[in-house]
């Protein structure tokens, strides 16, 4: 490993316990019955445990998108062509995409990335470019890209974290784009999870049956060829990964360094978090599963990562689409732990204890 | 009944099929997998048919917080004093409470209305006070209140969505706060959907299990007091109701009167809405089930309203908590549908089918 890498993993350290009791306390201080706000009072306590805050604050919030496109489309696993990467970046830069709406309405801001866009794409004042190559190899036949390759990728990643902190930064919600990519994510939480392809693999973009089947045999044959192991995760990552899934886990690595919680969206961030956490297990605590995907193998990543998913939806965008949500969840948790007022400044009567 | 029930009620007609096949058809062309919005989607439609226009528009947005006093709490069955509903009302005032800070950041205003609270509440230019009697009367012994009480009761939710509505409204959500109303809208509960007693009682804020089984023996008493019978859903309010839920009621169809969704809390909020939906079965098409509440009775209502909640957050605060989150949900389906780019704008390829 280079000198970021390594020197990002050891600044990673666990969560604030002492944060975390004094959110609690206030927790049953505030004017409601205990525990009554569920998910968004754990939610509020893993806040201030990761910014180290008795009272967290969210206030900057970024989403940050990675396209990249992938050689294993060459094997017809996606319901849409491999020119879709490039127009979505677009759409993107345009404002006209899902996840621009939602990054409006939550009051976010969006950083578009090419991590590996298969198309050349025009500058633009809001897009990084950050090709590593134009897309991905096929992992059907050979390794995605080369562990230098990976390693460059994550780093690049944890560059783009290290500037947005320097703009402000409270809270981070990953996001993706690429067509192929649930094909790469499944090969990973195959391996990461130990399950059987077929239990991790879905129809992405709306495959059908007999096409679902294909995405199968193509997993499992990139499987194969390239015999990636649990034990290696950097090495899974480079055999059977792609670049916005490598970036992301440089975002996710480098937010927890800075202690900046990281709400992770679908099935393409499910797959970066397993390698991420593969390769810093206390990551995991920095971690907020936004919503549960549609895509069926969504489910066996969270279960592995051992991370409830805010929301369930019926959604399978991406793009940071669940991410959003998570967000604006998050900073309303913060702001109820903040704002409400405490039984003694409300003036409000605590429990009857005994009641009768 | 009287004039304005009875002109609100004849005012609640189907949902604008029309609006909601455009509304279909345009999330179709957006840029998206087919679908990829789950029930963002459905609530957009829904959205479209309730407005009646093909792109529903969410910017006045109100959650109204009804309070109210419950005789019932006589009997031992709430875990705070009856006090604690005047003085959450009082919190509401000066913002301190859940509500006040969730409806700050949905960009939400709040109507909070006195329906009854036992306690004499003091003047404030936020408060409406609609005052119907200190409290109902004890359900454990008589009716709560008498049939006359409770037509007024609904007609004032009715008035307070008119003057609403004139001061602009595309959405509400219903709260409540009431000491004791847990049991009341357990009583309705059960004659509604004709379940045992003991499966639509929960904890409420918080008993123990001895308490819960003496909550639940006050409720059969009150059912078999009473004799609330399921065909006459007016009855049932005025005989183990609440003026809180009575009110409610009123806002459920005032709102369907005007064409305005009506997005549901948790269990008060249920129990209202199987009265308001006994009374115009069609109201049904203009609810949003914001959450599924810990409250286990919660979740038969929501069935017997054929009701997906949206989010599951393992609250049961009440109050209008869960529709705030709901109406933030709501928005965002409707700017997602106004705002996102069509293929054919963003110069974005559809499939590609048959894909091989």
């Amino acid at each position: 490993m280079t000198q970021l890498l390594t020197s990002t993993i050891e600044m990673i350290k666990s969560l604030d316990e002492k944060a975390m009791a004094q959110a609690r306390a206030r927790q049953d201080r505030l004017t409601k019955p205990l525990g009554s706000l569920g998910q968004l009072e754990e939610l509020s306590i893993q806040l201030a445990g990761i910014q180290g805050k008795s009272i967290p604050q969210i206030r900057h919030k970024v989403i940050i998108t990675m396209a990249s496109d992938h050689g294993v489309v060459a094997e017809g696993v996606s319901a849409y062509p491999q020119e879709v990467t490039a127009q979505m970046v677009r759409n993107f830069l345009r404002g006209g995409a899902a996840i621009n709406v939602m990054a409006r309405q939550i009051g976010a801001r969006i950083v578009v990335v090419d991590m590996g866009v298969a198309t050349k794409l025009e500058t633009h004042p809001q897009l990084l470019s950050r090709k590593i190559a134009r897309g991905t190899r096929n992992i059907a036949v050979g390794p995605a890209m080369t562990e230098a390759q990976a390693i460059t990728t994550i780093e690049t990643g944890m560059e783009i974290i290290n500037s947005e902190t320097a703009r402000g930064l409270d809270i981070v919600g990953t996001g993706d784009m690429g067509i192929g990519n649930t094909t790469a994510s499944s090969a990973i939480g195959a391996v990461m999870t130990g399950k059987p392809v077929a239990e991790v693999t879905g129809r992405g973009t709306g495959l059908s049956e007999p096409q679902l089947k294909h995405k199968v045999q193509v997993i499992e044959k990139a499987l194969a060829v390239n015999q990636p192991l649990l034990e290696q995760p950097l090495s899974v990552l480079a055999k059977v990964g792609g670049f916005e899934i490598a970036g992301l886990v440089g975002v996710m690595l480098g937010a927890a360094a800075h202690r900046i919680p990281v709400v992770i969206d679908g099935f393409i961030s499910g797959a970066a978090a397993l390698i991420a956490t593969a390769l810093v297990p206390r990551l995991r605590d920095f971690l907020i599963a936004a919503h549960l995907s549609v895509e069926p193998g969504h489910r066996l990543m969270l279960e592995h990562l051992r991370l409830k998913p805010l929301l369930d939806l019926d959604m399978r965008l991406g793009e940071g689409t669940g991410a959003a949500l998570g967000i604006f969840l998050a900073e309303m948790a913060a702001r109820l732990l903040a704002e409400m007022a405490t039984f003694g400044e409300a003036g409000v009567s605590e429990r009857s204890e005994p009641l009768r």
